[in-house]
């Protein structure tokens, strides 16, 4: 067997070898704060690409960048009870406003708040609560606003980028006129998040409906993007909710209709996180670490140059820089590997990190001006000779690395997604210990049977897809 | 008098009329959370700006951007001395993670924390803490990290952008392994902030260093930007702090030096936050509103289509979207308002809205090829008209705006330095209310009738100036 970059394989322990990708390719470590997770530079640098491509699409759609404040004051929370009830067990709740030193010295809270602030798990509440005011007829309207920022929700079992008690969204919130205006643009949103994953991403997400136990609170319908992991679990990769009137009738969103009567407002809200990056690990990364679709690699090609001899250097160098301008000429982010490290350590490096295309670059190269690539999505050894002239074929091949992330992906999911007819075939399935989704009509899973096998295998209705599949069906996966 | 936009003007209520340039130009409003804004969709805009041209100069200086826990452990906090003794009086402090219903069916906080956790106020302390760990040999340095996000002070007497209880800003963390790289560090950072404040913000801002009472807690050196208001007072608009090792003894920052031997670093930290955005107001804006440096402004062109008549409305829009499409291929952000509102309430708005360049676009303008262009440095009935063809100077246009006021800035705050050479000529200015900044020995400020001084006109020592002034020269003003 080959040696692989990380320890464990896939097959051998799914959940360690997820950990330890995250590690090889230093994206992120646990933290000293209790289920947080510290982001490092190059796990930073693919959420700036992630911000700064999604980012543009909203703002093409007419959304408008704000800022609202990080509390939530107890008592807005409180107005929409659904909301209340699914957020109320994972809240971080200010108390104090200072500190004082106790009488052992040791600093202790001081300056109790009359009212206790919670940090916000999402922004429905202080938005809902802010914007009834901004909101007077019917030429206020549509809202359509977005802030990225942090969020918190109190985390028992975390997992980097997965599942961690702080994490970094993007958050929108509009406002319209018609249940029909906020019902499209709910669904308009689902479909910018497929556009975004199933393109730039890569990622073979599938649009559904929530069925109501999966349903974001307050939400009348939740609509979502689940993605297949390579251990065949699903993982809600970003969603996007139809709340009717009921943010509206919480913090009274009114306004004066074209017909002069006031009327209650309809509400949407639409989020993707961080959490898209363990996505992206968990599809694309394979036993010798990170695969990164081009769109978002925080280094496209990673030139790396091969000094055996002190005496070459300057022209190696010089020849890589060239290379490097030529290339960022065609928009395309190029580092130059400059450390110390040997050059089979340096390609073991940036294939742990999963750089889309390594130039290496040595005095043959240079004599005959030529370029050695190997793509991260074909075996190591395999390498490809390009001439100075080609160079305009990168881009062109980062389409085809792509691709074939894409395919691969698609292909992966598909083998593993399973009609079944009946919840005794369903058990039957993950008795067998399954790998994948099972696909059966609804009506079957609304019983207390299927309940029971759910709860057997830690299985739950993932959604009920828009597309693809028989009318009224509904995925039944284990799930991050 | 001619009428203004704004009521109060300057001159009747300083404090007043910057509330209401905001208001008027809808940049941010004050929240249901005590001490907190919500910065809205223009404001906002002009921050994404900032953010954008800093993010830039400082990639382009090696730093790297990073993400670190929003809450930081109260026992982090404690391990230097003058840190938490700086910020104890202002920490939001979590004690629990998550609500229950009390008896009368109220949510109240549970599940207590066996220890508190802040909201960071800076992150020194978890970054300082982490980043050890990160830090092996002197291979590993510099290190050099930044991060934006949202910090947290608590605020008894708010003014928005100015102070309050969260805002956001960007907070370098370097480490060196000398003394002298660090000190050159603090300073580079601190003339990047001053290039780019009086650059492209066109503030006239001066460098200098604090005296030790007005010094970051756990500096040794803190490098300051001290910027004069139009009220004449001294706003601190950014610090770089060279932080010796006060940090790296606090949370063992070591590493293996040349010399094969444990040695301790040296850290720098320096930020720059929203506050910015109210530097600017108070040093730009008129009694007419918002006035904007164009390298800031969300939008730098607003095109006014005038139309009285609703048949020329096709020609003219089509004539204004052909202006458009020119000036964004010269890289202007341009801003047609297609909204509503008659030809001089957009205008109106625009100038509050502080846009550097308003194009009025009537069938006059169509008709001639012509454009009448509006400055907002300049007084409203101004008026230029250019052809199609001179579409080309707009950007030297947004230039000389952004010379003016620079210039006019420079001009505004050295005509209200007043040099004083004792105590008393200090007593004599502020006692007939001198609005401008005195600057004097600072050996002269180093006295108790000096606190009294200061205590008697609320003044404190601003800075010591880098250049410009005569050696071991103070500024003493009234402060934001």
């Amino acid at each position: 067997m080959a040696k692989t970059a990380i320890t464990p394989t896939r097959n051998q322990d799914f959940a360690e070898w997820y950990q330890q990708v995250i590690i090889a390719a230093d994206l992120a470590e646990n933290s000293p704060v209790r289920g947080c997770m510290v982001i490092k530079p190059y796990g930073y640098a693919i959420w700036e690409n992630i911000q700064r491509i999604f980012d543009a699409k909203i703002k093409k759609l007419g959304v408008e960048n704000a800022y609202f404040p990080l509390l939530i004051p107890l008592e807005f929370l409180s107005k929409e009870a659904e909301h209340i009830d699914g957020f109320a067990k994972e809240c971080a709740v200010i108390t104090h406003h200072r500190l004082k030193k106790g009488p052992d010295g040791k600093l202790v809270p001081d300056g109790e708040l009359q009212s206790p602030y919670i940090i916000r798990p999402t922004s429905e509440a202080i938005i809902g609560n802010v914007i009834s005011k901004w909101i007077n007829t019917y030429r206020d309207l549509p809202l359509k606003l977005n802030q990225w920022c942090n969020v918190m929700r109190w985390e028992m079992r975390p997992r980097m980028f997965l599942r961690t008690s702080e994490f970094l969204w993007q958050e929108g919130h509009t406002v319209f006129e018609t249940e029909s205006e906020a019902r499209e643009d709910a669904l308009k949103m689902l479909n910018t998040y497929y556009d975004f994953m199933t393109q730039e991403l890569a990622l073979p997400a599938i649009k559904g409906e929530k069925t109501p136990e999966e349903r974001f609170p307050g939400a009348k319908n939740t609509y979502t993007l689940e993605t297949m992991t390579q251990d065949g679990k699903a993982l809600q990769a970003g969603t996007s909710h139809y709340l009717g009137q009921s943010f509206s009738n919480a913090f009274n969103i009114k306004f004066l209709g074209r017909d002069n009567a006031q009327h209650t407002a309809y509400t949407t809200s639409w989020g993707i996180s961080t959490r898209l990056i363990g996505g992206i690990i968990m599809t694309h990364a394979d036993d010798d670490g990170l695969v990164l679709p081009p769109a978002i690699a925080p280094h496209q090609v990673v030139i790396i140059p091969l000094i055996h001899d002190a005496s070459t250097a300057n022209q190696i160098n010089a020849y890589c820089a060239d290379v490097q301008q030529a290339l960022e000429n065609l928009d395309i982010r190029t580092h130059i590997d400059a450390t110390e490290n040997s050059a089979p350590n340096k390609i073991w490096k940036w294939i742990k990190k999963g750089a889309p295309i390594r130039l290496e670059i040595g005095l043959k190269e240079v004599s005959e001006s030529k370029l050695t690539l190997g793509r991260r999505d074909k075996p190591k050894p395999e390498k490809t000779f390009l001439t100075l002239k080609q160079l305009n074929e990168i881009p062109i091949i980062l389409k085809q690395i792509e691709d074939t992330l894409r395919q691969r992906s698609i292909v992966t999911r598909d083998c593993c997604i399973q009609a079944v007819n009946s919840i005794n075939h369903l058990d039957e399935l993950f008795n067998r210990d399954f790998k994948g989704w099972a696909v059966m009509n609804k009506d079957l899973t609304d019983t207390p049977v299927f309940a029971e096998i759910a709860q057997k295998y830690s299985l739950s209705r993932r959604c009920i897809p828009q597309e693809g599949y028989p009318q009224n069906s509904v995925f039944i996966a284990k799930s991050y």
